[in-house]
């Protein structure tokens, strides 16, 4: 049985290989012309997208799964129109593919090129919503890549019926049909194949619990871009607007607590606490959020605080739970955020342009922010276009991975018969 | 003892991450005045090193390694010479930290800024010469990265000297002297111990041969950016000007065959073969040239040419042998580019522009050439400046790695209050 598992998924990914290199070779206004296609083709086979999807509710619900997961399920109408807008929305995006980077022309006459080239063949490992299927397709074929997805198994009919209505689209297209490919087995040994790949597949992508995350960083030939979890801080300093500071700590954490770039830890510094707890502290009570503190907030603040654990300072409550530090100094902040943050958006509120160029370059995170909320990390808010992720890794891509980060480059050399001496 | 060798590697792994937020600061006049005091450290330190790599030298001897390996431990004083003129030329080499790649200034008021910042700590295992080890130092320095070396047990006396010799240097500067370490068991368990250190170390970048290369990338819980062997290919195509493609060709396999840039597979169009093929395995052969042979070749070119096995499209000779096939298409070439090759240098000999940027677009290699040598693809030649080596990895860095492959990027967000609605 693993056998013939495993055996299905090399030739998948094979597959998805020769497919890429096809692919490879596309041009722009094909790509675009097929993404457009695809888009009209879930909106007119909508009917047997929420036939298939119903499957996977019914069983959802029979497996008992909480509410939020069965919610996150659902394709209705609205739903799937916006999975078709997004297809339409990367088709007017910039083609990244065939971009010369730079030109160096060298003394021997040779002319060096770093031009722009898709990846390849990506995997892509998540746990979600139905309309990371299409999203993801669409952005991968897009930068030229062909896709291997591996969706959760509670979504595994819908996945399946997205896959065969945008296919189709492919078999009357230059895009060989291959190149978008799902692992439909929900044996979880079919992930760890996948991750073993490394002939045919160029980059996994892991998006899910921290569990997925670890498990692929540990199993995988292949290299892995994480998308792992939020650790977000916002430092009030003591040359802070704290109005200013007071709207960024609230939007940070309240606006919508269930995702990577909402704050989970509030710094502040002590001779802007007296002035500034208190108050925030009540506003967020009011809007239903439960602080756990440091011993020197629970004293400034009196009633209804918790005692913050040194767990708290490491976790992504993505939920209306906050946890509060008083800090001596800049430095202090900056240490605590690189210590227990996961590296992700932290930000500063303050007037003092030195105080906000040494938190920026000293807090290693992806996104570091000077009086603006969390929150705008993300492909849209930062002018990218859709985005596969958020990337919380050092190399190849960090922060918000759209479409630049679906690609590579290569070196074109051109000569005239030049040889080494 | 595992355990000692455990807590002695995550020591030396949180020191250099501590090092490495504190280099991240250090300007760039400070970092090129280290650089040349590190040179001239070298230099008048060349008695201490050369007595310590006597020590490899004597056991090498002991150990009755073979002659070519005690020639690339030796040090004298042309080789300390040369290793302290890399130093300096890495003082002249621009400081790519603190590049501004990116400004993008949104509807909502918000500055976007995308930095080019350093990576952090970059682990390097190599088995080699001992310059490895201050050049590596060198051009992680001058990237703003903490360095952690794991050098082959054969020059641990080299290192440690090199090590003690550069490491005095910081002393008196505003780089922490943890900025740079040095593994130096020759316990194999230590490489897989670094290897687990996620939480410090940001990079790993393995040198060697194939099986240390594939020991990291199944064992590493870090990102890896391999430099893998390099089976090269020249293709002669039927539009082909003969007397180029005859020198490239000679080039290629002969002017230094034990290096990764070297072709160890010529592809011949059929149409070209009978003209081109037997004056260039003639010359060849007068060179001392093994071919290993297609049955075309084998037929066309009659004697002295043995037959080439499937194992030999894969090897990397890094020797005087070459393998010769003959194609019928430009197409053939490149399946057997892309299914035979390592994705590291590739060139086409061809007068047809149209074929050559075919070729250059379907060739799925780091470099791709038109008319001139693979021996080209090299930091110095591509005008990058010393090189931690070529990478044959798609994500990150591909090609030549340079400074910038030793930096990543941030994103610097500058608002005046902004919340996300």
């Amino acid at each position: 049985m693993k056998n013939a598992l495993e055996q299905q998924i090399r030739k998948i990914a094979q597959a998805a290989k020769k497919a890429s290199y096809a692919l490879a070779l596309v041009s722009t206004d094909e790509k675009n012309a097929v993404l457009k296609k695809m888009a009209q083709a879930l909106l007119s086979q909508a009917s047997f997208l929420m036939t298939e999807n119903q499957k996977d509710l019914l069983e959802a619900k029979r497996q008992k799964y909480p509410a939020s997961l069965v919610e996150r399920l659902l394709l209705n109408e609205k739903r799937i129109k916006a999975m078709a807008d997004s297809l339409q929305e990367t088709a007017q995006l910039k083609d990244p593919v065939g971009e010369i980077l730079e030109t160096n022309h060298r003394p021997n006459g040779l002319v060096i090129q770093k031009v722009r080239v898709p990846i390849g063949v990506v995997g892509i490992i998540y746990e979600s919503r139905p309309n990371v299927t299409s999203d993801c397709i669409g952005l991968c074929l897009k930068a030229g890549d062909a896709v291997i997805l591996k969706g959760g198994k509670e979504a595994v009919y819908s996945n399946k019926a997205i896959l065969k209505v945008l296919r189709e689209v492919l078999k009357d297209s230059k895009i060989p049909a291959d190149a978008i490919q799902l692992i439909a087995s929900v044996d979880r040994t079919a992930v760890n194949i996948l991750l073993k790949q490394k002939e045919t597949v160029d980059l996994i992508v892991p998006r899910g619990g921290e569990s997925l995350i670890e498990f692929v960083a540990k199993h995988s030939l292949i290299p892995v871009v994480k998308h792992y979890k939020g650790v977000c801080h916002t430092y009030v300093s003591e040359h802070a607007d704290l109005n200013m500071a007071h709207h960024i700590s609230f939007n940070a954490k309240v606006q919508r607590p269930g995702v990577c770039n909402a704050m989970e830890t509030l710094l502040v510094h002590r001779d802007a606490a007296p002035r500034f707890l208190p108050v925030m502290v009540d506003e967020y009570k009011k809007a239903g959020v439960e602080i756990r503190g440091c011993p020197i907030t629970r004293r400034m603040v009196k009633k209804g605080i918790k005692a913050a654990k040194e767990a708290d300072w490491y976790t992504e409550y993505l939920d209306l739970i906050l946890a509060v530090k008083v800090v001596d100094s800049l430095q202090e902040a900056i240490d605590h955020i690189n210590t227990y943050g996961s590296h992700h958006s932290d930000a500063i509120v303050t007037d003092d342009q030195k105080e906000a160029e040494l938190f920026c370059k000293s807090v290693d995170s992806a996104c570091v922010y000077t009086n603006a909320s969390t929150r705008f990390t993300d492909g849209y808010e930062f002018g990218l276009g859709a985005e596969v992720g958020i990337s919380t890794d050092k190399i190849h891509v960090r922060g918000p991975m759209g479409l630049e980060g679906l690609t590579t480059y290569k070196y074109i050399v051109t000569g005239t018969g030049q040889v080494r001496q």
